[in-house]
């Protein structure tokens, strides 16, 4: 162990506090505020826990719950671009890189590529791990939005045929949550909290 | 599978996110404002991630995830009592039994037995895991009370005894976690961050 190891991951432990004051777009289900990117993180990360049985077999939960942990730290620098966003999303992915490269960069090196390969992968969905992730990284603000009759699908005018489109990505990690959201995002529909396609 | 299940587990899911409305003493790193219990969990679940290795060989990171993810849900009901808070601690452990009951009574009944004896477990810091976990919930607030120039050591008026008993924790879990706390406390009371013993 070289002098520096624990003083580098210190730091980045101490950088990590940043993620808190990273506002997202969805509320809180009693809609007295937008929640942080840590509180978020926290929430998807527990999910992962209670909802382990819709993965699919094999699915390994500690490394899709490591990989949810981390999973928006790149917003630290990046900033969080909205899911239904088209501008922001032009040069998301570069801005998140370089994020990536200085904030896993104040880590020792194995660490580096440890973390850098963890979100790697979440960003690629292509492992079962990554694919229950983003599963349960779309499904939880569906559930908010729905709590709150509407939440930010109303602030931004957002469509049903939109939602839709992110419950597919639930059925790709999740069937049965697929399924279930689904359901929920028709019942919004129903009760006017979500419009219908335009 | 009942056909319960699922909506009993979107239930807690749900619940869970009062969890971000539970403010601590704990200020966040730039001063601004007390973090939520939230933002606190996803925390120090990521740090059992970046500093694993600190653990006794054999210590399994992944429950000791689980763990942090899930200690401080019981505060939804029970709120949060500060570590130095005498009087509050009087009653903690029933306030927190009967939060336990409440919530974790949300899930499907094994699920209910599983997370009950994971958080059991937290509270008891008898295995490795808990005693690696009650390390990192001890060692977090030290760090952003350093960040903060004495933060809520400062605003509470905690003396440094208090403090070092707090590390002892720490070694007891990482001991060369303790080590490393434990010369940032002793650097605090030389700043004049924290009061020496009275």
């Amino acid at each position: 162990m070289t002098n520096d190891r624990l003083p580098r991951q210190i730091a980045f432990v101490l950088e990590l506090d940043k993620l808190k004051a990273v506002v997202r777009q969805t509320l809180l289900t009693d809609g007295s505020r937008q929640e942080t990117d840590g509180e978020h993180s926290w929430h998807i990360a527990t999910m992962a826990h209670v909802l382990a049985e819709y993965a699919p077999p094999g699915t390994d939960i500690g490394r899709v719950t490591a990989m949810l942990l981390l999973h928006d730290v790149v917003e630290i620098d990046a900033g969080d671009t909205f899911i239904h966003d088209e501008v922001g999303a032009l040069d998301k992915e570069a801005r998140e890189r370089a994020a990536a490269d200085r904030l896993f960069g104040l880590l020792p090196a194995d660490q580096r590529g440890e973390f850098r390969t963890l979100w790697e992968e979440f960003e690629a969905k292509a492992t079962a791990e990554a694919i229950f992730a983003d599963a349960l990284d779309r499904m939880q603000p569906i559930l908010n939005n729905f709590a709150t009759q509407g939440g930010t699908w109303r602030q931004h005018g957002v469509s049903a045929d939109k939602v839709f489109r992110l419950v597919e990505r639930i059925d790709r990690g999740a069937p049965a949550l697929g399924a279930y959201t689904r359901e929920l995002v028709e019942e919004a529909v129903r009760r006017g909290y979500l419009a219908a396609a335009i």
